[in-house]
C-alpha cells in the first residue's frame, strides 16, 4: 500500500500541498475542522458587507475532487503523537507516514482573552458574519436613540491594529458610512460616523516602506479615517477603548492586532517562539522527525537576512509545495532541500480604487495598485466559478457604491444600547 | 402632521402596502424582526446550498431609501393594544392611525413541538442555513462511517409533507446525491441515498389539479425520489421517523408539513381559525377595527366559491395593495372595497428542468413549465442586483450541475453517530 500522507489544515499551505502531491504514488489525507478552504484574504469584505461567505469559499471535497489520492476528512486535530506517528482526534486518531502540519494562526489578544468579547477580530467566515452583524446593528440603534450625546458612541468604529486587515476594515468601515448608507435612515446621518484606526507603532502597515504607509495614512485620512499612531490599547470593554488615561467610547470595536500560532504547535514537544509558531529545520520540518514538515503561518521561519518569511497567502503556498517536493524526495531516497521563499510583492488595499504595493525595488500606490490588487485577489480565488461572480459583485460596487450582502441573520437582535422611544408616534 | 400608518412585517405583504401608500400623504413605520425582505420562494435553493443567503434577501433600507415617507424600524411586535391604538415591542410601543399587520406564518409541528428538533423546518435564513449544515454533515458523517449497515440511516432523507416545499426539498435532495456530489466522497456513493418524500394525503402537490399532481409524481420518482402517499407520520425522534407501526430509519428528516399564523394573531382577541389565521372582514379590516388590516399569510380570507385565498406570495401582495387601498380611500374620506383574490396562477418545481404550473384552465409540465417558473421567480426578485447574480448562478449550476454554496458553518460539527476509523491509517 503507498505511503499515507496525512496533511492537517486547508488552507493555502495544506491545499497547495496536496495538490503538489496529485501524481505521486502516496494515499493524501487532508484533514480539517471545516469542510471549505477560505480565501482568507477577502474575508474583510465579508465582514463589510460586499460579499457573500459562498463567494469566498469553496469545499474542500470539490477543489479536490478530480485528485484520486487524495481523501477529505472532516475532523479536529487536538494533538500529534510523534512516537506513534498518530495525529490524535477529537475521537479517533489517524496514523501517518508523513504529515503536514498547517493549521495556520488564531488571533492573540496579548494576555487579554476578556477583550475577545468586546472586541472580535477576522480569522473565519463565522467571524466575519459577526462582525457584519455588529456593525449593522450599530447603525440600527443609533437610528433608534433619539438622545444625541448617547449616539456618539454608536457612531464610533475603532478598529485596533493597522496592519492590512485593519487598514483595509478602516477603509471599508469608512465607505460605507460615507457612501453606501447614505439614504436609508431617517434620524441619523451615517456619514457622521467616526471610524478610528488605532496602531501601538509609528506608522500604518508596518511591513510596507515607509513611503507606502505615509500614502497609505494620507489616503485614508482623506477618506475620513481618523488614524492614531502611537495608540497603545491598555482597556477594552461594553462601552469602548482605553489608551492609558485617554478613554474613546465605542460600541463597535474590532481586533485587528495580534496573530498567534494554532495551539496544536505546544503538542508537539519543541521549541517554540514568543508568539507559539515552531521553529523549524531549514526544509521546514520538525528538529528531530524528518517525515513531519510544519509549513504557513505556524511556524517561524527565519530568512538568510535574518528576517522571518511573513505570514502571508504566498509563503504558504510556497511552504505547502517545498513540503510536498521533500515528500517527493524522500520516497526517492533523495535528501531535502532547504526552503527558500521568494518574495513576489506585498500588496494592501484601502478601499474604492486606492492600494499600496511593493513588488521589489518598485512601490505602487493608488489606483494602479488597486488595480493590481484586484487582478492578483481575482486570480488566485479558487475556482472558476467564484472568481466570476467576485468580480461581477465588485464591478456592481464600484460602479453603484452598492453593498449587497448588508445581512443581519441570528436571533433577533438585543440593539446595543438602544432605547425605544414613542418618537415615530409622534 | 401626516397621520401614522405602521406596517408589521416586512414580507410580501408588508413591503407592498408600505410601496403603494409612497405618494400618500402619510408616515409610515415599517417594522420587523429583521433587516431584511426575504424571497421565501427560493428558501429551499438555501437550503440545498445552491445559492446564498444575500442572493434571495435584501435590505429592507435597501429597498425603501428612495420613499420618503417611509423609516424601517428593527424591532419585535409582541401584542397590538386596539384600545389605545398602540403595537407593543418588546421594549417599548409604537401609536398608530393605521396599521397593516402581515406577520405572514410560522411552521407548524401538529401539536408534537418536540420534533422540532429533530425534523427542521424552512421558514427564515436561519432554517436554511441550518437545513444546508445537517444535509452535508450527513453525508459527511457517512464517508466516516465504515460499517454498511450503520451508513443506511445516514443515507436516508426523509422529507415530511409533499406541497410545494417538500416536492422542491426533494427534488433538489435527489439532484444533489445523484449529480452534484458523485465525484466528491472516496468510501460512499451519494447516488446510493435514498430520498423518501412523505404525504399524508391521496396525492403530491395537493393545491394542483390531479393531472398535475401525477406529473410532479412520475417526475420525482424517475429523479430516484420514493414517493409515499397516504402516509401519515405519527412519531419523530433522533433516529428516524414513524409511520404508524413502520419505522423508516432516517438520520435527515425535514419538515415541510404545517403552517400556522403567527402568534401575534392571538393578541388581538378576535376569533382565529384551526390554524390561527384572523377571520377578518371582506375588505380585510380587522372585525370592530376598521383601521386596522390583516394581511398574506396571517389571515383566513373566503373567496367567493367559498375556498381560502391561498398562502402565497401573490395573494400577500394583492393583499398589501388593498390595505393600502383601503387607507388611501379612508383619508378621503371614502368607504372600503371589499378584496378581491385575482388567480394569476400557480407554479411548482420540481428539479432541473422540471415543474408543473396552472394557469386558469391551462395545465403546463415539464421544460416550459420551469422556464415559465423561472422567469417568474427572476423578475420577481426585488433588487436588480439579486435578479442577475441568481441567474448567473443558475446558469452555472444547469450547465455543470454545481453547487456553489456548499459551506458548513458554525462550531466544529459533531457528526452525526459518525465513529472515527483507523480505516484511513490502514
Amino acid at each position: 500500500m503507498n505511503p499515507h500522507v496525512v496533511i492537517v489544515g486547508g488552507g493555502f499551505g495544506g491545499l497547495y500541498a496536496a495538490r503538489a502531491l496529485r501524481r505521486e504514488p502516496v494515499r493524501i489525507t487532508l484533514l480539517d475542522r471545516r469542510n471549505h478552504h477560505l480565501f482568507q484574504p477577502l474575508l474583510y469584505q465579508v465582514a463589510t458587507a460586499a460579499l457573500s461567505p459562498a463567494q469566498i469559499a469553496t469545499a474542500l471535497r470539490r477543489v479536490l475532487r478530480g485528485q484520486e489520492n487524495v481523501e477529505v476528512a472532516l475532523g479536529e486535530a487536538t494533538a500529534v503523537d510523534l512516537a506513534t506517528q498518530r495525529v490524535l482526534l477529537r475521537d479517533g486518531a489517524l496514523a501517518y507516514d508523513f504529515l503536514v502540519l498547517a493549521t495556520g494562526a488564531t488571533h492573540s489578544y496579548f494576555g487579554h482573552p476578556e477583550w475577545e468579547k468586546h472586541a472580535p477580530a477576522l480569522k473565519t467566515l463565522e467571524d466575519a458574519v459577526d462582525i457584519r452583524r455588529r456593525v449593522l446593528l450599530t447603525y440600527e440603534a443609533a437610528e433608534r436613540e433619539s438622545d444625541e450625546a448617547a449616539r456618539v458612541p454608536l457612531l464610533t468604529f475603532a478598529i485596533v491594529g493597522a496592519g492590512p486587515t485593519g487598514v483595509e476594515l478602516a477603509g471599508a468601515l469608512a465607505e460605507i458610512s460615507r457612501h453606501v448608507l447614505t439614504r436609508d435612515f431617517r434620524h441619523i446621518d451615517p456619514a457622521s460616523a467616526r471610524v478610528i484606526l488605532l496602531e501601538a507603532g509609528p506608522r500604518v502597515l508596518p511591513a510596507f516602506p515607509p513611503d507606502l504607509s505615509a500614502a497609505a495614512q494620507r489616503r485614508l485620512e482623506r477618506m475620513g479615517v481618523q488614524v492614531r499612531l502611537g495608540a497603545m490599547v491598555t482597556g477594552i470593554d461594553a462601552e469602548g477603548v482605553s489608551i492609558g488615561a485617554e478613554r474613546i467610547a465605542s460600541r463597535c470595536v474590532l481586533w485587528a492586532a495580534g496573530v498567534a500560532a494554532s495551539p496544536l504547535a505546544r503538542s508537539l514537544g519543541v521549541p517554540l517562539d514568543l508568539a507559539g509558531r515552531v521553529i523549524v529545520e531549514p526544509d521546514l520540518s520538525l528538529p528531530g522527525a524528518p517525515r513531519v514538515f510544519v509549513i504557513g503561518d505556524l511556524t517561524a521561519v527565519k530568512m538568510a537576512d535574518g528576517s522571518l518569511v511573513p505570514g502571508v497567502a504566498p509563503a504558504a503556498i510556497q511552504g505547502g509545495r517545498h513540503a510536498a517536493e521533500s515528500i517527493r524526495r524522500a520516497l526517492r531516497g533523495q535528501p531535502a532541500r532547504p526552503f527558500r521563499y521568494v518574495d513576489k510583492g506585498t500588496l494592501a488595499t484601502i478601499g474604492r480604487a486606492a492600494a499600496v504595493a511593493q513588488i521589489g525595488p518598485l512601490h505602487l500606490k493608488g489606483f494602479l495598485a488597486w488595480v493590481l490588487w484586484l487582478a492578483v485577489h481575482i486570480l488566485t480565488l479558487i475556482g472558476f466559478r467564484n472568481r466570476f461572480l467576485v468580480m461581477l459583485e465588485w464591478a456592481v460596487m464600484y460602479l453603484r457604491f452598492e453593498r449587497g450582502a448588508r445581512l443581519i441573520t441570528g436571533d433577533v437582535p438585543e440593539l446595543p444600547r438602544a432605547k425605544q422611544s414613542d418618537r415615530a408616534a409622534g
